[in-house]
């Protein structure tokens, strides 16, 4: 039974998309991971959305770029907290994605992550913590996780201070 | 039986929209204007599109303002041609709902034009060039038009000259 | 015992805050309000946290200008959901609280919404749905709440719909 | 005879506007394909609109970068439907194109689509929808042609699912 | 005989164009002051072109907002240097008419300068210094301005200092 | 004998300005206060350096809008700190004049703060926190404005508390 | 006796401005080229500048990056037409270069044309254009070279018509 | 003892700041250069602020991507002057660092250079032109290296004037 689904909107998006959902099974927590779009398949979008929620689904991820509309579509069909992944395509930096994904009006918040890799691995944080705040054990690992990046700075700190005058 | 319909995503937007409305309507264009969201009304949405359709509507306009999604969402639901306003509203210069107009994905096109009222009346110019391919008599409205902003130009320029060197 | 904490960074940030606490309140949830800021006030930023955190605060909700960083700083100390408003101030749209707050590093998420008073909405609409998944009462409220948005849309068109051709 | 013309503004972006062309030619819409340059053969653009015009060709697409005047300059003489497509050349990603072709004055709408191919592709789906209006074997192809992105979508997902959680 | 024609595209444009003019004047230089469009009067506009060509203009100055494309049209017509106004117009800060203006293609330059009342004044200066190439009275006049722009700041600062510390 | 130079562009700029010299003067930090132009006044400019580097001022604050060169004219003849206060003007929300300011090559460095009033009360600061590095009554006073600042937020937050859920 | 000086900031800008030199060469236009950078070596801009006006020098060419202030610090001290090729460099698009050159404030224009190599084209032809006012040889160079501009267009449609539709 | 620390918030951003260490260290100022994020190690930030405070370190140079708070961070916590150095990361080309950097509030100045290793090289040169304040030989060594970037350009220039018309 999927606690987070996480739906990107096209086969090529997927290299981007996969650091969220391998941190999310890195941390055990169950996750639906597929391909759906709010133009091409909005039906199979719709569907999805009904099944998931039956299954007692938590948190929506929603990865897209250009118009990205996907997490909008998918906010506007559940009260689930819905998180956006913007990615970035095309000349315009992301910045297309990032504000079609931001700017949702009042009543449908979309909560907007950073473009693509960086923001993806946020998106399964922020599922993560929210999932959490009755997960102990969860609770646990980011709390580990965290430490782990904190460890990993003094680490590299350590090696760089050698060199440092 | 509307050949053109104007969907706006918020009554908010009325002043805007509204020239779009009124030259449809000084050319005799038959349309049909009303208020849906794609995030607040996503089955009025759907369904409006469904009795337009029946109705043989030919053109689908769309305003709406942030992450405009509405044109979007129409356009993933008809083959008839989408034109898409993008409504200025907040601090970022329309460019969040321009960019979530413009930016769809292949197979999926919304005809974009400029922001506010000027793009607001531009739809009513596209609908009705549109229309015109089969409708000489809409054709020669147009070309009236056209004619009279041309004349305007002209005689704001005898005005004018006088008074140049 | 607050469920939701909200900082803003400063006084003169009330009026555009001010929705985001009333729909808490109008929605039952407990919250706490006050002024706290990254630069000026860090220490109390970080005791705040620290006593919100052992009362069992769940969601933090963090508005700030320019150079917006007290979502950030909240979000380095704690596992719980951050929410990020970006506030316009100054000449440049508000896109430097909007970058400032959204683009976190990967481990630090800020769940951000749309600047000013739209998001201020929408960051009660976040908390009020990731509490909302234990609280099913809440849920309630919140499908009311959603429910009226819809129809004050078809209430405005029905309105409207008798002026159209 | 012609009942689409494609006008592209220089020999180099020929790679980026094929897509358009093939994708007319694969729906069997006749099209004429050239270069003529708003800038340094207005005359030719000129004449060739006359020609085709007369002709009865229906819309038209052009495809320009930099101050892409181009579709602007056809919109001024014509009063057929007239699609731009942005192309991005230089250090802006595209917003120079976009700009120019987006922000006609009213009276002058250009149907703008996205940049590069993507708006290519789009030019060419929009053109064939405003000929399907009054062409159902043509309306025909593109259902089919929908029906076949949404599958590319399914099949995909097929693939992907298997790898979920 | 005008040396300088100065094109404007709307009579919305006057006040913003007119310091442009006054200078002009103020410095002897004969100018001819009208309204065209690239868009509303295309035929127009080459027709001006003609005829002062003819008499021997020897500067463009053009005016436009939005999808600027009058200064290209001109420069896609004349070997005589081209000055261009980017005009701001609706919510884009006149980042459309600036690049529109601006990002000429090889071979048709337009000599942009800054957007509104401060280009207004630097393209009669613009025109100025080209014609007092050869018209050394002219090179005074333009000469005396300056000292008179530097002779203010003077003034201003010597108003000031007395207030500093 | 100035310790710190404040240079404007313009008269106009006064108003803007002025918070920083009165913050420089509250703090008893000898300032010389004038208007000179990196384009209308280089040579005023140049002679105002000369005779402040011979009187030993020992940073310079510049403030300047539009293509903003007067902090780089100076950091380009002086070895001492260059304070830059970029100035909105015009349409582009003083874009141009940060960029103007920031973006100076290797060697040259313009230390920027941010636009208009803010910018310059923090322009005040940063000099005084350099000449502070060596006056540790000045080091007090500016630890006791930051008290006060941090004073202002909690006097606020009291006052709000009471309010508070 | 140079017509032209092309001025660059530095050594690495010369592959782009390069073709702005052959072309003033190819058409006989005497000129001058050389580096020198408004903030490395101000003394040396100035005294270039004193001595090509005393050798008759009619227009200024400068092409800088960053906060190109070159074209600006040339315009301050000659009346002598300026032209600001802004050079892309770093990550911002050019957008800096573009501002600084552009944005002069009024009395001091910078005859702006397009970033790199396109705007280095460009330059030498708006500097021959101004030349070419008083010299009909160098007119008919640039008559010629535009009918091969078109020509060019020409024999391209020609090749590419034989393969449309 | 060191008079500078140059802090970074990731190993990754190592060869970007390198340039900085190596100016510092060319001049003979002693400096401290390590890895601390304002995230990842909020409490290591500080602690070796405080450490660094204690030595009587003079300036702080913080070098940060995204949303980048370093420099803020230390500028909340220090009354010694800090320079913020935006790194570029990720799609929007160092806007959101740039932003993140310099939008600081009144009483916490960010003394912001270009992003990158332009803004690395003058974090440095900004850092000691602080310290020469009080320091004539390192002053000289300023001046040398002032004269060494001088003597660059007219030496380029000898290379390149061979060439030229």
């Amino acid at each position: 039974m999927p606690k987070v689904a996480v739906f990107m909107g096209s086969k090529s998006d997927e290299a981007v998309v996969r650091p969220c959902v391998e941190l999310l099974r890195e941390w055990g927590v169950d996750s639906f991971f597929t391909i759906t779009s709010a133009h091409r398949t909005p039906e199979r979008t719709e569907r999805l959305l009904r099944e998931l929620e039956e299954q007692g689904c938590q948190v929506y991820i929603c990865a897209a770029g250009l118009a990205a509309h996907l997490a909008g579509a998918v906010a506007a069909r559940t009260l689930r907290p819905v998180i956006g992944i913007p990615l970035v395509s095309g000349s315009l930096g992301g910045l297309d994605a990032l504000l079609s994904t931001l700017m949702m009006p009042a009543g449908f918040p979309v909560a907007t992550v950073a473009p693509d890799k960086t923001g993806a691995r946020n998106a399964a944080w922020l599922a993560a913590q929210i999932l959490a705040l009755r997960d102990p054990s969860l609770a646990g690992r980011l709390a580990a996780a965290r430490a782990s990046l904190a460890g990993e700075v003094e680490k590299n700190a350590a090696g760089l201070e050698g060199t440092s005058a």
